[in-house]
């Protein structure tokens, strides 16, 4: 993980985080393909490059989702966003749900 | 596991199984609760009988989703239809996914 600075957008905390907003967050085959980025990423991304065929303000709203649902952590960064994915938030929650997640992903 | 009877409703085999479909069926907290119910019932449960707050027509659409989604096998014995949960497919296509999941349920 490379160095994250930046101001932390409001998210909930660890234990604020529930299963429904969860699944309805990770049940839309976009985001999904963003959060299995994210796993697979060493480096947070920033909202524009993101490898999903939407639009900009689609990729906005869905890095708002992930993180008013407590699945990415997303810093302000001068004038860019970056996300990173709360593994080991959602791990601590919900042990096992991530991992089944993304073995389904392509 | 009581002894289980009757015509299998046509169901996604094991393979067929997507995890879109999967989470979209879960993310909705009156299935989610009917999901928790199976995955403590030693018994298949008839579609009258699940514990939640909604109309006998939401209840059939409900089992249908999740039937459709893979998450449930449904039979239908006489007039009634009586749903088990399917766990085993479930952990195997993907893993730790509905432990993950019910660990989140209240």
């Amino acid at each position: 993980m490379g160095t994250v600075t930046g101001k932390v957008l409001p998210q909930p905390t660890r234990d604020e985080i529930r299963v429904e907003t969860v699944l309805q967050a990770l049940a839309d085959p976009v985001r999904l393909r963003m959060v299995a980025e994210l796993a697979n990423s060493a480096e947070p991304i920033p909202c524009g490059h993101f490898d999903v065929e939407v639009g900009k303000s689609t990729v906005t709203h869905h890095v708002r989702t992930l993180r008013e649902a407590g699945v990415i952590e997303v810093r302000q960064v001068g004038t860019a966003r970056a996300s990173t994915l709360r593994k080991d938030d959602l791990d601590a929650r919900f042990p096992g749900l991530l991992t089944g997640v993304l073995s389904g992903v392509d």
